[in-house]
């Protein structure tokens, strides 16, 4: 019987006009990078404009993720993966072909284990739980960082993307208003106000990065010494910030007693870290 | 060298005019509540009524937690403990009295250690972020109760516990609006559209419980088969409703796939388990 033999994940992730390794931004698709690099799982990657999203998953057969708004989304993986079947001795071929952040990192958990690969959820259902919760707080500040950052994410995006970011979002979030109108001005009372409500809700995580109230606890990440995929969340939507608003990164930095710059710069490798590039052809 | 001797953990719960053991219904005291019955740490407590909570916390010299409009909180416990002196083998005795529930949480998790008391931050710092979360998500569903249930709180206060609460509560919460005026009418569009608000912000909690969006897991807790400090939040707040408004708490009780059932059946015995009563003069 010979031993299971896996071609390399592919990923799939929505292009931007930002040189490499910025090239990934969105904080969504950041997840699956951050997973596939901590991991040190070998795969392969495409970038994907805005308006091939539907098209690209519609071929892979992967379902709508909803009826909202956005039910095509990436990330997404394809996993062709060839195992010994039990029975005859035959080797089974299965293709995975996944979307959502969570499913994908579930997923990859399982299929990489230990110990050859560490696992993102260090303290099983615990660690699930965090994520889950964590993910939960995320979601409310993507939301309080609309109007600022939207209008930003344009600006790096190719031009189809650009042109599908706009129609969609403008109709689908900001009732019609131009992305143009929708950014409070830099420095202004209605940006700051803005700030105040994503620094708010950014709290927990400051609190959470700091443990026990006191300051005083062992590692830099939510598990403590070990990252999990509840800090790739976090990441993820600060690395959204460096890349289109480099400015209020900063401040987003600043938050706390710097728990969150600490956390940023032990996983900015497992960010900035890209697979073999791979063209992808829409069928 | 004696071994150390501690006195009972006294704990300070807010009254109620409900018969033993639903005497206590504050989702804050309960988490402490149900932290002393689940460790088994042996107790004494007082029940105190709203008015006193204040000069209760001066006399026992805990400050004012925050500057907003509630400076004075329950759940307040206090540690009488002798501990023989390393240095000269004469016992040195230390008062702790704190409040707050969760520093509560973290002082009885380290005073009161494994192996003879389990843990309710079974699995370290990964714990502690899960309930700093967890506590963040559950606020906001406190606040999304309030006109609700706040209203039905003070059916079952003590008469001088009513009194303050409706003083405090409609200047400080509901501008100046009577309590009565506060709730909106059973089984109208304003309550469905409120408990909408709450149900919705609770699905976190049923996902968590649910654990990897497949629902296979192992047990009902949110930690998996051990339970902690996270699950006593939730549930702590579920028993606010089950207290003050069984109705709406038959209604959370069947939300999801019964997940938030099982964990309430298995922590219900935590819930209602009492320490022995101890007067208390404030001085």
């Amino acid at each position: 019987m010979s031993p299971p033999t896996t071609k390399p994940i592919h990923f799939f992730d929505i292009t931007s006009t930002l040189p490499s390794p910025r090239q990934s931004w969105s904080p969504n698709t950041l997840r699956t990078r951050l997973i596939l690099n901590y991991k040190s799982i070998p795969y392969t990657q495409s970038f994907i404009s805005y308006p091939d999203i539907k098209p690209l998953l519609t071929s892979l057969h992967i379902p709508a993720l909803n009826d909202g708004f956005l039910p095509y989304t990436l990330p997404a993986i394809i996993h062709h993966h060839h195992q010994p079947s039990d029975a005859d001795s035959s080797s089974k071929a299965d293709t995975t072909a996944i979307n959502d952040s969570l499913p994908i990192a579930l997923y990859l958990d399982h299929a990489f284990p230990t110990p050859q690969h560490p696992s993102i959820f260090p303290h099983g259902p615990t660690s699930i739980s965090l994520a889950i919760a964590v993910q939960h707080l995320i979601s409310a500040c993507i939301s309080r960082s609309r109007a600022l950052i939207m209008p930003r994410v344009w600006n790096i995006l190719d031009p189809r993307g650009q042109v599908y970011f706009r129609e969609s979002r403008e109709r689908g979030l900001f009732g019609g208003r131009r992305l143009e109108d929708v950014r409070p001005e830099e420095g202004g009372e209605e940006e700051e106000a803005m700030w105040m409500a994503l620094s708010g809700e950014m709290e927990v995580f400051v609190k959470m990065l700091k443990g026990d109230g006191e300051g005083v606890r062992e590692g830099v990440f939510f598990e403590g010494g070990k990252p999990g995929y509840a800090d790739f969340l976090l990441v993820g939507f600060l690395a959204w910030f460096e890349r289109c608003d480099r400015r209020m990164w900063e401040r987003m930095m600043g938050l706390g007693d710097g728990g969150l710059r600490r956390l940023w710069e032990a996983c900015e490798g497992w960010v900035d870290g890209m697979g073999e590039d791979a063209g992808w052809e829409i069928s």
